[in-house]
Parts: C-alpha cells; structure tokens; sequence
C-alpha cells in the first residue's frame, strides 16, 4: 500500500476555509486508499504574530523560548486540520515534533534533524489514521521544543518521506509547479513538467522561492521523488521533481532566476599572497554573512582587486568587517555597490552542451546589459548586473533560452 | 530556601503591558531569594479564540485534537513571560505539560493528574532558574496532550506546589483576594484576610469563582496553604486559605454566596418506594448534569413531590430525561422554574453555633423573601429564592450577619 507525504503552506491553510478545502482534498485521497501523512505549516502571518508579540517584549527573545513560542503555530494548523478530518469521517491524529521524536540539536531557530522515530506514526498509520505532522518543529535530547528555520516545514515533509520510504512528497502550496521564471517579470514563463534536484538546487539557491533549499537537498540525498503542486487548484498536475535523467539532458536551460538583494564589495590593490582570502573572508563567514560570487583578478604589480557579493540586508556589516580588514592587510581601499543583481541560467544540458554561456553573454550585449561579474557551476551561469537590468536581463535570456521559439536552444 | 509557586490568571497575562508587569513582580520576588515557581494560564480571551477555530470546523471538535489545539494558549503565554523574564535579567526556563511529565488519565478536556514528576523542575531550580509552567495542561503516558479543565491552572499550581513542599502557593488575578461576597452585588462586601479550606470550598462550590473548587480540594487534602492576591495592585495582603484554627471559629459566617444561573424541576405525586431516586437521577447523572439541592416531602397518601436543582443551562435536557421517567414511574406531573436563585451563607463557626439558619430565615421573612427551598450541611445554609429576590436576599444576609454592626453575629 503506497504512502504519500503531502505538506501544506502557510497560505494553503491560511484561513477556516481554506483548511475546509484542504481537509477536503485529504479526505479524497484517503479514501482512494494509500496511507497519508499530512505536514502542516502554521496559518499564513501566525508565526509572524507570534514573533512580533515575543519582539515586544525583548530585543533578543531567548531562543529556547522562542521556540516554545513560534511552534505553537504549526500545532494550532495540524490539530485544526486534524479536528476537520474528524467531521469529515476521516479518522486522524495530530502529531507535534515531540511526539513524532523529531530528534534535533539544540541550535533554537534553526536546529538540525539528528533523527526521526517511525514507531508511532507507523502505529497511527496502522491503524488506518490520516498522521497530520505540525511541520517546522523538533525537540532536543532534553525534550526541548526547537524549530528547524524559516520555511522548514517542507523540511520535515521530506525528511519523513524519507524515513517512511513514501513513494511521494507533494508539496502543495499557492504556484502550481515550478516556473522557468518568475511569471510576475517574464509574462512567458511556463511551467516545468520535470525538473532534477541539481536544478531545482540551483534555483532554490538563487531565489526561487517555490521550495526550500535543505529540504531539496535532503530529498536528493535520501532520493525522495517531490511533487510541488497548488492547493488552491484541481490540476493535478505540478512539478515533479527527481532524479536527472536522459530526457532533462536534452534540455539546455530549464529556468532563469533573478536574485535582486545582492550587493558587491569590492577591495583594490590587495597584495597578491597566500592566506589573504582567508583573513577576509574569515571573519564575515563568523558574522554569519553569505558571501556568494568572489573574484579576484590578479594585476602585472602583485597587486589584486577582490571582489565579491553579499546579501543587500548584510552590506553595512560586511563593510564594517572589511573595512577593518583592510587597514591591517593593506589594500588601497574599499568600494561597494548596493545596488545590483544576480541573473542566472540552470539547466542540466550545460553539462554536454558547449556554448551557453557565450550564447549567455551574446544575447545581453545586445540588449546593452554590462555584465559585471561572472561564476559558472557545472549547470549553472550567473552574471551580476547593475540592478536596474534585472528584470530585463531575465527577460531576454528567458525568451532567447525558453521562449517560443528558442533558436539559441541547443546550439 | 523557600519555595513560592505563584499562579497569574488570564486577566494577569491579557496583554502584553500585563505581562511586563507581571515578570517585573516575579524578578522582584526572585532577586529577594528563594525559589519560584510561575503558572501562567492562557493570554485572557485566547482559549476562547482557539475553541471558536475549532467550533468554525466541526460541530463537536475530536476531543484529543481540541486538547492540542487549546493547550497553546498556556503554552504562548509561558514562552512570552519567560522571554520577558530573561530580558529583565532573570534566567527563566518555560516548562509544558508534557516536558515537566505533570502525567493525567486520557480524559480530554477533562482530565486527571495522576503524577507529577519533579526532576525536571527541580534541576532547573537548582541551576538558579525562574520555571515558568503552562498550566491547565498534561500529558497521557502515550504522550498525548490533555487538558485539566476550564480553571484548572489553579489545579496545576496547587499540585505543583503540593509535590514540591512549597512554603506557599499564591493565586494572583483580578481581584485582591476572597470577599465576604461579591462586591458588584454587595457595596459593603470586605476582604477577608483568612479563610479555611470548608469555607472556600463551599464558596467556591456555591459559585464565588476566585478559586477553582477542585485546586481547593486538592490544597485541602494536601495542605498547602493559599494566599490570594491581585496582581493588579502592590497591596500586599490578600486572602489567606489553609487549615481551620481557633480564631476561624469564633467567626460566624464568613460569607454570603449567590448562583444566579439555577433552575428548579419538581415530580409531584411519586409513589415513596424504594429505589425510584436511582431511577430519576440515574440518567441525569450520566448525562452529566450536576443536581444540587434534593427534597422530598413524603405526604399523608404514600406519595411525594420530589424537587431539586440543576444549572439553568441544563433544564431543557434535564427535562426531558425527567419527564420520560416520570411516565414510566407513575408520577402526577412534571412542574419547572427556571427562574430561581440560590443564596448562601457559609462558615465554620456554624459547628459550634446553634440558630444561624434560624436567624437566615427571619432576615429574609423580615424583606418579604419566599424561601422555595432549603438545604444546609456542617458550615452552610442554602436557600433557594425567586431569581428576582436573590440580590436583595444576598445583600440584607451580608449586612446581618457580615455588615458593620452585625447585631445577629454571634447570637
């Protein structure tokens, strides 16, 4: 008898009705057979209540506490639901980190999946119970609550997938698949039927928001096949997500993402010896600040300029950091630009196919879209632009690469 | 080093001024020395709320899963104090039903603890540590969380302090302690500064609501004394609740009691046979109702009227269970008023004191007040009135026996 995880947004069970719709749709699939477990996360802007009402009362809410605080959403989503279920003759049982044996460290806010007990769910699921999980939460060896980061709880609908071997995870949300592009920017952009876990890898990294980043990637480790399909429409049909295999190879790009909170910091005539990198990069990492892209070129003198990019939100710390760096390694100075993003084409096929990266840099020049800065991966190019070719930059690359009649497309 | 549990209501903790307030009151008593225990119910209104989510999805929320969705509420509110608590400089650590193993039967919404294991909290006292329990809940062996009933954070603050040895357990809320009767009703109600454990529970039974009747039983059995207070003022009095003593008994009446919300049934012409009481109440207690006062005036022809009551809230029920045994046994007919009252004057000193129901009943013949019915036990008389009688029967009672010049007192 097959299991299916299936994992519900914030928005997908954002309101009294939508949780009707929802238990409705688990009802069906319950009925058709098959053994169902449910992951949950909290109603849409109830983690954010919660947390403003922690912020009220300290600068720094304790991060045990809140724990304790911010899980109470996913429980309030998962008993509701579960209590629908009920009405609907469709027998179910809530279970909360805790109960699941959701096994973390004690990192509050963003703790570690260390293991996952099956014992009881295959107890409930045994005796022909819908399992509804409050996803997003854990608990300590201690039997402390944590919380797994924001966007977590596809997290724990994978991790469950896998531990219970599902032959699913549909992850049900408010877009109904994943999209080439964001449709907001490129009017064309069109749903993907397939798509492999180092692509979806990429794009979850560089902003496509559609599902997590650790999620995808434990699903590639413990090879979880994820369904992302919309709660609020009967297409059944979505995004799967798995597995490369020859079909995807013949497809040079499967989407182009637009990362528009970057910024660049640049150092000029950095001293060209070893051990530097470190000593710059160093201390930003400690500061918890995501450095992305970073380039060096090296000049006739010995002398280098460093550049790389970080998060908008980070900019001011990272130049605190660097600034201080400077002095003691002696650069001839520091210069930053808060205003750029990151424009990147994915796609499996670059592994076979040479040529798309130049085909890349072709189709913005034409456009008059100064690229200034460049990282290639093994399915990936990006390219940082001045912000406010962004979107336009996305929107030609997605029509040369994907659009109707993508002529570039296997050159 | 003495240990204090304190319990804050949901008035205490209605807001997040409220809160503020109440952690500032729990660091003073920390810094001050000692050991302190914290029971927190839910934010006011909030179990309400959560009841009203569950309402909007089924018409009779799955017990177990109402149980994990209400349980929250203690739950916000202890991580929201506790997160105040450290703010303030004060470590705090919030414990739940389940992480502090307070271990009940699997009665959902109603449940009853069977163990409190203490080495948790214990642990956490002995490194220094405020604990902050969510009260109000439990937990099943199996691990299900269960909830003690409305009211019940005083059960799990009396407990708490009952398996801790603690020196005292205070009941902080909205009022400044137990009054002689309620002050909306009587303008010349007082405070009294000691009561017994009789006393309270009686009051509490006959419907004073500043203490759940079944924290009191439980303070009773294992002697710990109470101090109610308001959490609203810095008066530093409150009401005392322990054991009987001397000077205890040489106070009359302690306080006068009103229930408003009560209704009267009486089957006239019952045949006085043996076992035909069991065949009445037999289906009403199953039903749950909660009958109060039983009379039954045998007449000269073997036969009977047989009266009792019941709250307001269950006389249709009642009823009809009333009226389909009343065929089956023969009875005249079936009378009702729901429109009763019943008013009562409780204390020990009636133990020791003969003519206190005597003087009740000539100080409501003196305003006109028809007495429907009577019932007294070792330390109360009830009487059951007209509804629209029952403030004034309240009032000219407290100003005989409790009021300034309390001629009656004592005679």
């Amino acid at each position: 008898m097959a299991l299916i995880v299936q994992k519900y947004g914030g928005t997908s069970v954002g309101s009294i009705d939508r949780i009707k719709a929802v238990a409705e749709r688990v009802a069906r699939a319950y009925r058709s057979g098959g053994q169902l477990v449910v992951v949950v996360s909290a109603m849409a802007g109830e983690t954010n209540r919660l947390l403003q009402l922690g912020a009220q009362l300290s600068d720094a809410p304790y991060p045990r506490e809140s724990d304790a605080l911010v899980a109470t959403g996913e429980q309030v989503a998962a008993a509701l639901l579960a209590i629908r279920l009920h009405a609907l003759g469709c027998p179910a049982v809530s279970l909360l980190g805790h109960q699941l044996r959701i096994m973390t460290d004690s990192r509050h806010g963003a703790a570690k999946i260390k293991s996952v007990n099956c014992d009881r769910i295959e107890r409930v699921l045994g005796t022909g119970h819908v399992v509804v999980v409050a996803g997003f939460q854990g608990v300590t060896p201690e039997g402390d609550i944590t919380t797994l980061g924001r966007g977590a709880s596809d997290l724990t609908a994978v991790a469950l997938a896998a531990v219970l071997h599902a032959a699913a995870c549909e992850i049900y949300t408010d877009v109904d698949g994943v999209y080439t592009a964001d449709p907001n920017i490129c009017p064309k952009a069109r749903r993907l039927d397939r798509i492999s876990y180092d692509e979806m890898l990429e794009m979850a990294g560089l902003g496509a928001k559609v599902l997590q980043l650790r999620s995808v990637e434990l699903a590639r480790r413990y090879n979880v096949p994820l369904v992302v399909k919309s709660s609020f429409s009967e297409d059944t049909h979505g995004t799967w997500v798995g597995r490369e295999d020859q079909a995807m190879e013949n497809v040079l790009v499967s989407g182009v993402t637009l990362d528009q909170n970057q910024s660049k910091i640049t150092l000029t005539g950095v001293e060209d010896r070893p051990g530097l990198a470190a000593r710059i990069f160093g201390p930003i990492a400690e500061a918890g600040i995501v450095v992305d892209m970073i380039i060096q070129n090296a000049g006739a003198d010995g002398r280098a300029d460093l550049t790389f990019t970080a998060p908008r939100a980070d900019l001011k710390r990272a130049l605190e950091l660097v600034r201080a760096v400077a002095g003691e390694i002696g650069a001839a100075g520091v210069r930053h630009e808060d205003q750029v993003a990151k424009v990147s084409i994915v796609g499996v096929g670059m592994r076979t196919h040479a040529g798309v990266a130049a085909t890349m840099f072709k189709v913005l020049a034409a456009e008059g879209v100064n690229i200034e800065m460049i990282a290639t991966s093994e399915i990936k190019v990006s390219v940082v632009v001045n912000a406010k070719y962004g979107e336009l930059a996305m929107r030609v690359l997605h029509d040369a690469f994907l659009g109707e009649n993508p002529a570039l497309a296997g050159n």
